[in-house]
């Protein structure tokens, strides 16, 4: 009998955003070109204070371990962005981690034992089931509605979903996949809730800034009072809010003694966060709000674009989202993976192609999403353009096949 | 009342190799010179190659993530470096990690559900207990004779260890902290083992090729049949072979297709690992032969010239390894954490001291290496010379104290 492997490695989830990879690989090697609309990596240039960092790095022969916690003057430089954002924290009260990633990891084993639960509010973002598989904790679902523009449902939906093994209520605003900024009195709700049953609240935070026609996004943080504070835990990453994803740049913010005393000794374990990576973006963090500023113009041009070349081409209403740059889609297709694999394999329109993630990844509860579909609008306007055609086409043609 | 953590994240261990670094600080801000002996952090400059490919990125103005399993020159050039070491696998045997860390807190989840045991020889490296409890499983240790230069014991104090929530062997070799080098007939002991009980081997590699005295480190999976590499996960990392502690790459080896199915699912989830690190140390890989031994020849002048001036100082035999670059040293000292921690902020010696590692944190069993100290020796010649005095004094010094 062959060697078992744990429970929670057989069930691993594979990443929706990136499990059809190798289909758009071999695409590409057939000559195709790939629209790549399933995953939020923009092409714009990261800021100049990066790059300049970054050339100023040429000399280096030697790349020593840094600080456990995080540079000194990364943790000053966010402690001051933070501070722009309304949340007043000491540098004491950040650890740097590996992208938002790490941070969701040591979250979810911070506040769960194995089996314990984390209610978070399904379409979400779909790598959460996978942090908390890795720690064996589970993420409880509950779906928000699209007529209802993906805001949370009633108290009493949400009160009806908690039970003795919830730990924590994980948001994550603007929201990735759907693009909703939640409202103040959402977040004034969610911290009533975890008030009442005691709960962690963990606030992914990464799209925060990135923000649409006027609207504002809001850190939870800045609502709550001094001791509710000490049961929220920021996810915070510069992958989208510079685009620097690759830079694995993120942090997680706490003012809770116990809690930052657990991240202390779980981030000792694993020494350090990138030495070179953390050299070259904290000179950026200064400056954060102008460039942040600047790209979400460009990213709302991009939606209107792509959304209106849609709405137009599928002759439906689209949802239309305030914040990050993800919107989900309802699609007249039964199963929308089998759909997204096609577009790669057998479909191209001039020797082109694009690439979606099903949308049933961003749901827990089985058999939900599977007719939707997550789109990133992070292309140029032209190519957006053309995606959104390339997409419209696809539609027709296989629904021509069914 | 306030909110809980995760029973975990209250056992969470502190890295005995960092814990003190606050007193080191404060030493350092009295302006006293520290000697670190606590951490395996070279002085030895990086492979030239890694320096050229840095001067190579200053122009990079975009910063996309990589593939999650890792860039193709990365894991093609790790390859050709295995199949130097005699391991021959294929890239897609290969996932690359953020560093050594990384590998092994996904080879804990992969082998273990909550609750299940790893069975390691302590002294060990002090965080494999950390990444344990991470996934919420345990080491369970098993102890190694100083007066056996701290080989394994014998087969039947090994079988005596095991029981049903037992997973996996883990084997670090060359051995941090006791700089031993396991032989081919102990590989062939561990493997045995393994096969009769049906359990993994995770065989922690980060030192491979560091050896002195013509002594030759031998990888497991050389020595294991086609089937029975499929319980060998091997955990790799360039920190040391290359000195590039910070720029936290590794990477897991396996040729079990369950394995590597959940090992890149988790891979997917965290996306990927720093693109600049990936791009700056491939091409080091090609030469690596050259550059470790150069510098493994360097560790040995090192140890010598370190431990020669400690056995002398000390009057005592010390276990002077065959790799790595770690030794214990037993000390006529109660509780050394307490003398480790004296050293910084009550000793000093002619405006300088030592900072070490305390043995206990390198034992899961309660008590053990209460009067141990871990030591690198890693900094030159000259500086090593001077710590062993500062060293020896302190000891004197302490021990008048007493």
């Amino acid at each position: 009998m062959g060697i078992k492997i744990s429970k929670r490695a057989m069930i691993a989830p594979a990443s929706p955003i990136r499990k059809l990879s190798i289909y758009a690989d071999e695409a590409k090697k057939k000559g195709i070109k790939v629209y790549h609309l399933n995953i939020g990596q923009p092409d714009l240039k990261a800021p100049k204070e990066i790059c300049s960092s970054l050339s100023k790095c040429s000399k280096i022969d030697y790349l020593p371990y840094e600080q456990s916690q995080g540079t000194k003057e990364l943790l000053l430089a966010w402690r001051d962005y933070l501070e722009t954002e309304g949340i007043n924290v000491l540098p004491e009260n950040i650890l740097i981690t590996s992208g938002g990633s790490e941070g969701l990891i040591l979250a979810s084993a911070i506040v769960c034992n194995p089996g314990e639960e984390i209610l978070a509010f399904e379409p979400f973002y779909a790598n959460y089931l996978g942090f908390a598989n890795l720690v064996s904790a589970k993420i409880s679902p509950l779906e928000l509605d699209a007529k209802n523009d993906y805001h949370l449902p009633s108290e009493e939906k949400i009160l009806a979903k908690i039970n003795p093994k919830t730990r924590a209520i994980l948001l994550n605003n603007p929201n990735n996949p759907t693009g909703t900024v939640f409202t103040e009195k959402e977040l004034k709700l969610i911290l009533k809730i975890a008030q009442k049953f005691n709960l962690f609240i963990i606030s992914d935070e990464a799209y925060g800034g990135i923000c649409f026609d006027g609207c504002k996004s809001r850190s939870i943080f800045t609502l709550a009072s001094e001791k509710d504070k000490e049961r929220i835990i920021i996810i915070d990453s510069l992958s989208k809010k510079f685009n620097v994803c690759g830079a694995r740049i993120g942090a997680i913010i706490s003012t809770n003694k116990d809690v930052l005393y657990a991240l202390n000794c779980f981030a000792q374990q694993r020494l350090s966060v990138s030495t070179l990576d953390q050299k070259i973006v904290y000179s950026a963090l200064k400056k954060s709000r102008e460039y942040i500023k600047k790209i979400t113009k460009e990213y709302e041009i991009r939606r209107n674009a792509f959304l209106g070349e849609l709405e137009i081409g599928l002759k439906a209403k689209i949802h239309y989202p305030n914040g990050a740059f993800y919107t989900m889609i309802k699609l007249p297709i039964k199963d929308a993976e089998v759909f997204a694999k096609w577009l790669l394999t057998d479909f191209s329109l001039g020797g082109e192609t694009v690439m979606v993630a099903p949308g049933s990844g961003f749901y827990a509860t089985k058999g939900k999403g599977r007719d939707e579909i997550r789109v990133a609008f992070v292309l140029n306007k032209t190519d957006l353009k053309r995606a959104a055609n390339i997409l419209i086409k696809g539609i027709e043609e296989y629904l021509k096949l069914m």
